[in-house]
């Protein structure tokens, strides 16, 4: 059934398949029309067929999970999703990367550039610093033609893309006071992996609402240090992400002083002119503020904003799917520009309402 | 992006596009590669763009809803999908076969052979009696060539679905006694449509399960309609619809005695015979039950079923999504019948999981 | 705070405090005026305040949790009540009453009266297979005297509660064919517990529907063996559970064939003389059915029903909350019979609603 | 069942009882051991029994409601509490006050002291801008003595209560630069209140997240009026709410810069001084943050925090159930103050969890 739109078909892997990025990644891989997959790896599943790990599949893929081996890897396939636990990636990426894969890391392994952020954000040292120079950035918004070229793309998180999304804008153009940015989202449960623990049992989650990571989130360095190119400076965010009851999407919600004021009309336009290339991006109409349910299950992130004259502090929001465009979804974009073929290759879908 | 698998492209409609079947609809015909949407109608959205009814659409569909008009839709489309009210598809159906479109009725006006029913079951006479009995039941399971030359397909509601595949193989063969069928449904939110109303208002419903319509649901005549006509005499069944907090998914569980002894492994043989050339029906291994979460989003049907010789009976469960194989994706899997296309057109999409 | 209608009050104690039945118990009895909960027992949590354990108990419960030591319970106890897995509450059980300890066990160690089901359904040989004699099935609805005589009080489970409140009425007249029973249950997600575990990992249960255990769950004996007693003849019943993405709540729908025609009026009436002294079952009227929703947090049971004329089929549904009235709501009840209290002291909440 | 802790029975009516804060508000009423309700008036469901508008009340509230009729309610009544829409209590309340009522205004009709701020936030003039000055703001945690004394109590909405009480002993303190106040709070779909509309549909709000009324929510002044008393000089903040798929909860996250480094140790100690005689609120231990969950169904309000040094800002997260706290359980304090009676009777109840 699968529509060739592609003449070549390229050869991916997958390392990790058996968590819900991995799922996530088969599901837009299995219908992308330039993609063939020849591999998946899972320890625990080891010998399973990945359609009894995950029994949506059935039917879609007859692939068997096997160990991983890098080496092996390598033989079989041009492109490796590593869709690995942070600090797995860290080795394997170097090794396939060496034997000449390219990579794409969906971990926090080579998001940071600054070596001396990992013991401190991640508590490890990291063994392959060479890398984090040459590693890109895995967001197409911001660096495409990068992207394109690379070898190794360090796939972004969830809460960075949705913030860095939301925020760059204005931090191009010098809108905002980079002192004043306070940054909530609100996260859906699948963030948190497939992983079995109490604070994800469904239970203890359903009908309830809390913060964590306050003043410590792993991502925090990731968002500042993007925001921080774009804006030409440094710059430092309060983040605090939420939990909330339900499987899948981020709304991130971002407020900052204005550096003068500007109408709510003015700010889109400047949204709109910035992701004019970018199809992913939706900047809204005037009076509309997204709702994660409009970009469920779809690679797409909506923007919407409100310039606050009372208070001279303008609002962002934006919205997307956490496993989608804040996973899987912006991985296979990220080997769609790899790849040359065109970004929204096997990704054109609408969110899926109700 | 819409890979071209088909030379030849459908000029399709959609009356009622405003309503959950309507957005399910347009969700697979944007992304059917023989399949161009050209007028979708909505009464108390007339004038507006789809993409401000539903804005996960913004960017993929760029139609304004009009009034129903079947003299201008029969001007434009070849076929038309009717998402329309009960009652309401009767007229609007008439008059448009009368033109020479090919419909597609996704309400319960032309599912029921008897007009008596109509009174009996749903309160109304029927006026266009005629045509029930050229109107063609939309399983493709069970009518395949029939719909494929039909000029009016009556798309079965989303419980006959999950019910009339969940049993028809034990009907077809015999092996239940027919006195003894009771089936228990439970359904996700979504079936009830997008008028808002207590009984669906978000505090009313979540955290909480009800059975309703005991003894009096409409989509029993239906039910029993189509596994007579398997069964090859009169079958009445005791149907329970419940209502669960999701937004989509029905899981519907058949209990009946079994003829005579038969080991869930023979049973589940007759299962595959049965369906071997049904793409969308995947009959589970031994062990294994459904999860309406395998299908959801996708136009599959998953059954497992288990034999208990303790009591000699039988329970079997299926799984579909509400909204896909319960109304809008099976409506475009007869679509593809009457267009002559593969089954598995715009449709073949593993369940999105988790 | 505490009102105090009871001059006396009780020394209780809890083993196994850290899971849901155990903070459902505190929740009733930190309210309840005739008892001091004077020991908490929890292993994993042992040394822990259980205000630490469950941050709800936060300025309302001060003990801290003790590893279980039966002879120091029976120093400080008059009751005890055991929130232990199945297995381990045989032994401690039968040790707290040779101590002389009053006992009101929530497993199912000593529901059935047949050692021989213990093998059979739950894998493992009972070794005090004399208590089975003599302990009560904590159901006041059907064995109150008993219950407030008894040493040792098994407390039904969840699914049984709810079945066995919903048929009794119906089996006592003699109204519906012992044959023909055919009972689905749909439970909320506490009823697995608060151990981490795939299947009740929010993101693979939420939004999902699936039955499970079909034709082997454990409550069947339990089931089977009340009904028959009530019916004074065999009675065997195929009984599926559901599992459905809310947190509390049972509903069950039971239908059978009715002996002899009989209207929704009449079997009402027979269900309200059946239930007249029985204050925590409310039997609705004709046209009502029950809803989870409408029992939240109380130890209320909702009974339902219809008569099918067309089908000679009865349709009861019945609705608890699968914690209170389905375990620790029920224990209280039990307990308040014990002490010679009035059996609603301390229970006597309505549903909280929405 | 009633254990009776108080000598004197309260007479108290209940206007608009059909909502959700009237439900809420009969729930802990009826518990109450000093409170025999009346009246209760509805509009649309007149002359229809309370238990059937709300079925969790059937056999705990015998009353049917009548049409509003304030010389009626003033001759039954002592205390009346108003759960009507917003303008509507303004002529009720009034009336109630000057023949003698003591009065419990739920809406947001006396709760600004500025008359201006009606037509500017609300879009009516106000009609009785006398009692404006003359009515208390029903928070008990600052207002208590005003409130006993008080002949109108405007009782505070629920996002106010959560990030008033959240704030207040940081400004009163002068801990904070208060010109960067930035406040994000998720709430619940019950504070949309009972009405069925689109935007509280279940198949539209389950499984996603929004923002909505940036820059322009009612409830903004009330937060400002109180928090400039408190800090002693205008205060603004930006408030942004937020809708999650939850019955109940207010969860409420306030970013602000320190006026000079503190750690969390030390703010905590703050906090704890500042809320130390005020029983609902629990100020967690350093580590621990709030969750929704650990006050559903009660009256508390948990509050947690963690100091930032690397950005100089503090991050103060409040938890409540927006229909207690936020609403009903709030005014059942504020009448047993204006009672005479302990602050707490009918509402020392843990939070119900799971």
């Amino acid at each position: 059934m699968k529509a060739l739109g592609e003449s070549v078909t390229r050869r991916v892997a997958i390392a990790g398949a058996s968590g819900y990025t991995g799922v996530e990644l088969l599901r837009f891989l299995v219908q992308h029309p330039a993609v063939r997959v020849v591999a998946l790896t899972a320890e625990t599943h080891a010998n399973r067929p990945i359609s009894q790990v995950f029994p949506n599949l059935r039917g879609f893929v007859e692939l068997t999970c096997v160990p991983l081996d890098a080496a092996a890897l390598a033989r079989e396939a041009e492109f490796v999703f590593l869709a690995l636990p942070h600090k797995a990636s860290m080795t394997v990426g170097a090794e396939l990367v060496e034997r000449g894969v390219r990579v794409l890391d969906l971990s926090a392994d080579f998001r940071l550039k600054d070596p001396a952020a990992y013991p401190r954000w991640y508590g490890f040292e990291h063994t392959a610093p060479a890398l984090l120079s040459t590693a890109v950035y895995g967001l197409p918004e911001l660096h495409r033609e990068a992207i394109a070229a690379a070898r190794l793309v360090a796939v972004p998180g969830c809460y960075p893309t949705s913030t860095i999304l939301g925020l760059c804008p204005l931090l191009a153009r010098g809108l905002v006071d980079v002192e004043t940015i306070v940054v909530d989202s609100i996260s859906g449960v699948s963030g948190a992996g497939r992983k079995p623990e109490l604070p994800t049992h469904y239970s203890e989650v359903n009908e309830s609402l809390k913060a964590y990571g306050v003043a410590k989130h792993r991502h925090t360095p990731e968002i500042e240090q993007e925001l921080s190119g774009v804006a030409g400076r440094p710059v430092m965010v309060t983040f605090t992400p939420h939990l909330a009851p339900l499987t899948r999407g981020i709304l991130t919600t971002i407020t900052a002083r204005m550096s003068r004021p500007q109408t709510t009309g003015d700010l889109l336009t400047v949204y709109r002119e910035f992701y004019r290339e970018r199809p992913f991006v939706r900047v809204l109409e005037e009076g509309c503020l997204p709702e994660t349910k409009h970009v469920l299950h779809s690679n797409l992130c909506d923007i919407g904003l409100v310039s606050d004259a009372r208070t001279g502090r303008v609002v962002v929001v934006s919205a997307i799917d956490n496993l989608a465009k804040g996973a899987s979804g912006q991985a296979v974009q990220c080997f769609n520009l790899m790849a040359g073929l065109d970004e929204r290759a096997g990704l054109w879908i609408p969110g899926l309402f109700p």
